[in-house]
């Protein structure tokens, strides 16, 4: 695999070089662990200013299933579940892990990947309006990811319009952010960091995809983090040691806008790659503004493309052929493009 | 209320008066607890002579929610969740008591209330090709309801077909039997309770909703009961200690034929109902062959019905009419079907 | 088994004639389910006045474990256990109950079956001036038992010095009254029923045991009960659709004060097993003003013991000993006695 | 802070230089996700060898509390709990991260923070010999820490006699090894790894406390990973989409017997502590030939020894005086020691 050009997915590289210089420069620093370190604190009032939020709360955790898990399970009150798109990543791919906690996921339908304001809406009045509805698991968040798993974005109408039915209904809304940074830097989103501290109620800005070895910032953006939130996430078997670590990584991604660069990088050269998809007459599964690029194959054309391309199989297409997909990143080089091109 | 004759639900009267009378028969005899009281084991053992299952495990359980969290969740395995029609009872009105044990219920679409056996089979067979999808539930389980919630019927053919695929990817069928009896005594039956233990794997025969006070008999058809059974339904809360209230009421229900024939009458009444409901001219809202019928109503129809009439708002339709329920039981009298009949 | 006289436990004959004969009187009355009958009502209203709590509100739940597991779980915050005794029923007989729902229960050393208000202080006060008790589960509710599992009973000031210790530190205090009656009813106890809703915050009076063919009344004494409560005993499989069955029979038991009646009736059993344990020169384990004798016996004695009377091996002794337990119940009869005085 | 020199906990630094080095060198290798990568690979493969358990399956998860969870949680069956000393790591300090999955652990007496065999032999002799165990937790595994938490260490001896309660109860030992090098490498060790792989049924070796940023390693010892271990890891939060960071640190630390070498050094460098110590007159709270040192102080003598030098209150004893832990690590410096000796 070494020798071919990987565009399999957005986290086959190691960190930003200038995480790893951060890690060592910082190495020999005696700190206190358990993420009450100076730099997890730097990095907070980082994310904080960037995100125009001077009153919210910011942890830094692991991974996404674990952020996933741990924010949807200390946010939903017992009897009340999490609405989701039908393909949504916690509908679909993280193990059972939200049900782990005792919490049901409502998937309701999707297009292009996206949750509709009107779905919730109705089914929430669906919901209010039916005389057994305590017999019924309670709608208590909404869930979405921005961008989509696909790989698509929310307008800005359309995420204020989900808020609006949160705000309505009391329930929060929680945006998933595992690859924020190639949405925010798309040229087709129109919205802000900012807009999305707004609108959203508690969100992750990913670091695993975005350029650091692992992590993720979960943001309660109106000071809303549950109580004794750290046991929490102990119990939950969260909690890191050396919390430095993540608070080096998430110092370093939010000085100097490093974050949104090495973002706007890896959109730069998916619009590169879907150059290329049109040049060769692949066709688009789907068509996506962000860092992900899905195209149809069959197995002809997967084994010619894989002599030279790393690439995922996304899914099966329903006519049979698979969804394949090429994800640029923070890493993707010319020189991989070029090669790219080359198939 | 109490003024109306009540076509509410199958649960509004108390125990056929066989069931108490035998309670107080047998109130003073010194029995031991949880279950291993004669009374159980006779009931044990008419149920598999019923059955033609001499190698059957039978087990009393208290209620329908807790007898499917019990059979799902000591039957899943860590990795696994089961599969249900969106419609099915423990995809809608559990409040997700199967993911408070933490498994995922995937649903798959229904027809008429029935899950297909060709949907069951794509999906595994999907689910199987997905190169992600150790990253995925994987499906553990098929779950259906005989009589389905809205009250129709699986055919043999539609019951051996989901079998089969069940079979084909080792996964347990379970039948939830809440009104067992009221499928198995519907014209439109054209399976035996024989049928029904050879074909799943696992079922319950609802006690509730068919003359107890309460009560529900799982059924591991196959001599397939979980290991230490009665700690883990301790462990979730479901030990009764007076163990004789579930067996003197199935070891009754169970003799002569008691279950089948008040059933029957329940079907019989059903089919007076049906007479009505077409006299009247009110509109089905789905051809049930069982003790349920569905019809559909404006507030001012429903305002009428219910000065002599209780029934249950089953749901909403999408044209904004309530999906009214009128309900039969082994306790519907002549006298209820006149008074229906004066509406 | 039949033949022998059983003084095994408190729930080996079935209900009080009473609650059948209302059982039979009520049986074709048709009524709402899961707990919106007019009996339920009427019995919820009869507590709140034995109680003198008006402000109370009650709940039925069909047995021990179950409602151990909804209370405790149901009262629990995430980061959050319960004290209990180490000898305590939810920390030794439950199976793991109360864990299966996510909380640890937190045991302290007992003395005669009774945690110390000193001992919860203490633990208490130790927990919060650790510095890493982030890292460790809270205690967020103490768990006792009246009587306890041995048969003993905490006198007032024992019971307000809990009460006191749990309001200091904001926990609620629970009282798990499986055998309530038989506790209130001796001799030694120096607390009524009104107390015992004054200082618990939550509390279920037993019936299982206390007469009834299954079911227990949660009392939460402060209207504190915990919001969509339904919804969260239906999620822990503990909804009954049928709750006439609880209604009645604890309306029965409250009416004319039968509770106590049959509850000071085994209390007067009890004294004479007493006697009859002294004047058989056999050894008490532990001595207990209530309805359950525990006593110590080598295997030569059990067996003469066991030719004409039933009984419980409550446990085993340090000294290798069985603990022999001899209970009493409201249907413990005369004829019973005199043949265990003929041993 | 920063001005002090730390002896607070040994996970105050970054990571082992030669772990940062590699990371770089690997850093822009494509390499597949979640430990499927050659670098974990090959880390296996050394600690196999390592262990000389050719047979062993390794896998590599984040950090203790999530290591412990889940392999406690996949390990055991539905109706088990796990044995612990009281003082045990799983027992104080997960906040509950155990009994979040839905299991028990109990809770031993330890003495000098070990579980002793005969205590556990004795505890399954009577729990099977108890009639009503049904209703209890089955003790499904032993969990025991080298070193314990309070830095003492098993003998080989009571070791193995731990092991021989365990085979003949079928329960698995599982040995929680967050320091382990630190145990191995001291002088008081008559236990070498190997000795270690044989003795336990699972064990996993601590990269956290040793030298990496994080990670630890769990080795299933006879091949006796749990069947689709990875999703039962995503399930419960714990799957790491970069596995690289956790294969390249295990790989680093398994070559030349880096792990060994840095750990004998933090004994070394604790046999000075120790020293010194003794030479301020400091009174030991417990004798440690480990890593962590503990003694007693009262509250102006760590205000004195606070002045300088960073460390750990450990705990309260019961005079009163705060337990103060001294630790030291792979990263102790001669200049640490000298500025100990100076207070």
């Amino acid at each position: 695999m070494e020798k071919k050009v990987s565009f399999e997915c957005d986290y086959i590289k190691g960190a930003h070089p200038k995480i790893l210089e951060r890690l060592i420069e910082t190495n020999f620093e005696a700190l206190p662990g358990y993420g009450f370190d100076r730099y997890s604190d730097s990095a907070k009032e980082k994310i904080r200013a960037a995100l125009g939020a001077p009153e919210a709360d910011v942890e830094f955790l692991v991974g996404g299933t674990q952020t996933n898990v741990i924010v949807i399970s200390t946010m939903l009150r017992d009897w009340e579940g999490v609405i989701a798109a039908e393909s949504g990543h916690i509908s679909v791919h993280e193990s059972g892990a939200i049900e782990f906690t005792g919490h049901k996921v409502i998937e309701l339908p999707a297009e292009d990947g996206k949750l509709k304001a009107d779905d919730v809406r109705k089914y929430v009045e669906i919901f209010r309006a039916d005389a057994t509805h305590e017999h019924m698991v309670f709608p208590g968040m909404v869930y979405i990811s921005y961008p989509t798993e696909p790989g698509t974005l929310y307008s800005k109408s359309e995420l204020e319009a989900l808020a609006d039915v949160c705000r309505e209904f009391e329930m929060p809304l929680y945006i998933d952010g595992a690859r924020l940074g190639y949405g925010l830097m798309s040229d087709a989103a129109d919205v802000t960091i900012e807009d999305i501290a707004r609108i959203a109620d508690v969100l992750y800005i990913g670091g695993t995809k975005v350029g650091a070895l692992c992590g993720e910032a979960v943001v309660f953006t109106k000071g809303n983090k549950p109580e004794h939130f750290m046991t929490s996430v102990k119990k939950r078997g969260g909690l890191l040691a050396k919390g430095r670590l993540l608070g080096v990584q998430f110092d370093t991604l939010f000085t100097d806008g490093l974050y949104f660069e090495i973002s706007r990088h890896a959109i730069e050269m998916a619009s590169r790659v879907k150059e290329i998809i049109k040049e060769k007459g692949w066709e688009f599964y789907m068509d996506s503004p962000t860092n992900q690029q899905l195209i149809l194959m069959n197995d002809a054309e997967m084994e010619e493309l894989g002599k030279t391309i790393a690439f995922d199989r996304w899914g099966i297409h329903e006519d049979g052929r698979t969804i394949v997909r090429l994800a640029t990143s923070w890493s993707t080089t010319e020189a991989d493009i070029e090669q790219l091109a080359k198939v």
